[in-house]
């Protein structure tokens, strides 16, 4: 009995007809319908009950990519696909990704692949100089800051809110050793805005703190004096302000908090400032743009998703903080199977005590290829040109009287609405969205009922724009003509 | 200026070539040393301090992987890497990753691409199957339970640690409605073995509760009668037990909990029973190594990685739950731009209730193209190959009257040490790891300094162990001799 799966011969040359069949796929991405038309269930049938106890045929196996898969797949990468924030996607790192596949080290301490671990560290600083983030979040050979890989910004929420919890009971203990860590937790409270992304609620479930919502202003922006209200009724109460986690570029609407005016209240407050940029920060490579990111002096920690718009592909979601010694605080282990020689030296970084899992994989290759291969330029020409396309498609949708723009237009992002009832704007994106032509979804800002259009793939092109905003004009007439009038 | 970076004309070229460099890299392995020369901080000055502004040429990327990267590589595929537990390999798993690396989808709800949640719950229906996992377990088409990939082991241990601690406060509530979160919380006391991974303790620093470690017997094992006894103390005291964590396969020497008399008591008590299973989970497709699992019946949770042992490259961590509702109940959320139409229908799983992180990577595609090109019976095949190896070593072992076993050997794992003291060991791990020949880590047990020898690699042959023991031998001989008499 062979235990051998595929040897490399036969791997050369079933890679070789992947990478094919990846090429493929994408040159041809926009000939897919973008959202699928399976119900509930579809795939169960399609398969066997129970894997098989002989090996089946790579024939087989390949065949079954388009019998079962694809017409599962929401085409992330396809020009019509508007939803959500994007996803990266980029040569580079599918190379690259392959490699870290094959080396496959779990990377969660220096020793276990010092290569992971440092490459990671310099990426990091490389990306953090690109966005030109103050010295403190980088890393250098003497740096008491650095940057981590996380793998989505869920993740760099949860591990900052963890850390400024541990800080916070360090720090009240250390003054008033009597108090509980108990007794300190039940009193502290975090906050966000109310455009923050669930993600940030659910790490307050998770931490078991309390976590408020900052009403935001006419902007969809957290401003300095709705934060200093609450904290002032709140501390009255007698609860314990120790982490505010702002949002630059919200999901519903890429709404920035004013974090140059939140940013020194966090800090006279000794309040832990998480700056969450999921999908903006790769805008901030830009010099055009990273005046949105003024204030971030004031932040402890940082995070951005490189694998939304950065071209690098999901997942690598990267996180900076000033005080590498804060995040270790948290929860470092050390058992004797994961110690090793250079543990004690100071120069070494064993990442598995800078996140939520154990181990790792070598992500940082993706970036590495990625940069080097699109260079500064390239990246930033990117960025530009689906900003331009969203500009593009919010021009044509002013130029139409039927409707609304319904938050300022920063990035890549267009939130519209038809004038009208939500029930009309919700009728509308049911039919956009039931024609599978374009993919949208949409958002609720101040009561609103509103369709987002986040510009997303890279072979998104003018032509593609001029295309979706036909559609959904076409749409919104025949909507219009079966209104009574 | 470009923004291409890489067009599918060039991938299709590079694409070939990686895939031969990845076949040369595993074919050749054992040529390059398993554990690198390098020092803390040896790859900084290897590269630029920043990213280049122009694109840098593919050639010079190419070459940096042999000048940069593998000096620094700790080799876990190698055969000469003995050290923690292996992390898998496969032709087919890298195939699979490549193709889903080019969807690119990013699965955390159902719509957001059907085939990537419906082959997940397929594939954890199957591979529940090959490990005869009871019938609650498994999703079909009408189950209450079923399973998810997480990343890690650790993140598995923390989902189910965050959904028990939500149910039992749900419950003391339902009945106390007086109490409240935080004090129910303050005297929670979730359990583990004292032989359990650091990660278990973690998840009770990370969920703010009490986590007590259960005294292990002689075989590393905690007994019934030691989790009744800390419970009986600790209901005493006013604490309310409401978590144990059961580890089959402990990381220092494989050992197992008794979970056929654990379970019993944890359901009596209402606790609930995770039971993590990270390496020696796949062991349990072999019918000869099923009866370790059981008692899995009285489980509320059961994970295991696929990606440490079932020839599926990291991360794919394999979690089940009897109750579904137990673990969306833990932090569900529904913000209107996740919502889509078949949410209420009963027959969707939206993915991102199951699990820390939002985003997802299709990563059921690995499992699927691993079980259908090993078949089961490979994949047993694969499994006893491997136990067979370490019983090879341990015959060698045992046979050498100056070595001692220091735990049974179950699996893939053989803990030994020179008989002397823990000093003597320590020196004899550090020769051998310092030769770079072999690569170990040890572990502690009893209070004994011990050796770790496990069979990692999918390239490990009789004549490699024979190798390393051979290794081993000359250098206990080098060091006895040095000894005073």
């Amino acid at each position: 009995m062979t235990t051998c799966g595929m040897d490399a011969a036969e791997f050369r040359r079933r890679g070789k007809e992947m990478v094919d069949y990846i090429a493929d796929y994408l040159e041809n991405i926009e000939q897919r319908q973008v959202y699928p038309d399976v119900q509930p269930g579809y795939l169960r049938s399609l398969i066997p009950e129970e894997a098989p106890e002989e090996p089946d045929s790579y024939e087989d196996v390949v065949r079954d990519i388009e019998r079962v898969i694809m017409p599962g797949v929401t085409h992330w990468n396809s020009p019509y696909f508007y939803a959500y924030f994007p996803t990266a996607n980029s040569f580079p790192a599918m190379l690259a990704d392959m490699l870290s596949g094959a080396i496959g080290c779990i990377g969660f301490s220096w020793a276990a692949s010092p290569a992971c671990t440092e490459l990671e560290t310099v990426m990091l600083d490389w990306l953090g100089k690109m966005l030109n983030l103050p010295d403190d979040f980088i890393a250098g050979t003497a740096g008491q800051g650095g940057g981590v890989i996380q793998g989505t910004a869920s993740e760099a929420t949860l591990v900052a809110l963890l850390a400024a919890r541990a800080k916070i009971v360090r720090q009240i203990q250390a003054t008033s050793p009597e108090r509980t860590e108990v007794d300190i937790i039940s009193k502290l409270v975090a906050y966000s805005s109310d455009q923050a992304h669930s993600s940030v609620e659910r790490a307050g479930l998770i931490a078991g703190v309390k976590m408020k919502k900052v009403p935001t202003d006419e902007k969809f922006a957290v401003r300095g004096e709705a934060l200093s209200i609450m904290l002032k009724e709140d501390k009255r109460a007698g609860l314990i302000p120790f982490y505010f986690c702002a949002t630059l570029g919200t999901t519903p609407s890429c709404a920035f908090d004013r974090i140059a005016e939140l940013g020194p209240i966090c800090n006279a407050e000794k309040i832990w400032m998480h700056i969450d940029a999921a999908y903006a920060g790769s805008a901030f490579i830009c010099p055009e743009f990273r005046p949105l990111l003024n204030g971030i002096e004031f932040a402890d920690s940082f995070n951005f998703n490189p694998h939304k718009w950065l071209l690098v592909n999901f997942d690598c979601s990267a996180m900076w903080v000033k005080k590498r010694a804060d995040i270790i605080g948290a929860f470092k282990m050390d058992p004797l199977y994961l110690k090793h020689d250079h543990q004690e030296s100071g120069l070494v970084t064993d990442y598995r005590h800078w996140q939520i899992p154990l181990g790792r994989r070598f992500r940082s290759l993706k970036m590495w290829f990625v940069f080097r291969l699109y260079g500064l330029k390239g990246l930033q020409a990117y960025i530009r040109k689906h900003v331009d396309l969203a500009k593009d498609f919010e021009r044509r949708v002013r130029e139409d009287q039927r409707f609304e723009i319904s938050a300022d237009v920063v990035l890549g992002l267009v939130c519209f609405r038809l004038k009208g009832s939500n029930e009309l704007n919700e009728t509308l994106l049911k039919r956009i969205n039931s024609t599978r032509k374009i993919h949208l979804v949409p958002c609720q800002l101040a009561g609103r009922f509103v369709l987002r259009f986040a510009v997303c793939a890279r072979s998104t092109e003018s032509r593609h724009i001029q295309e979706a905003w036909a559609h959904i004009a076409e749409i919104a007439s025949e909507l219009m003509q079966e209104l009574p009038h």
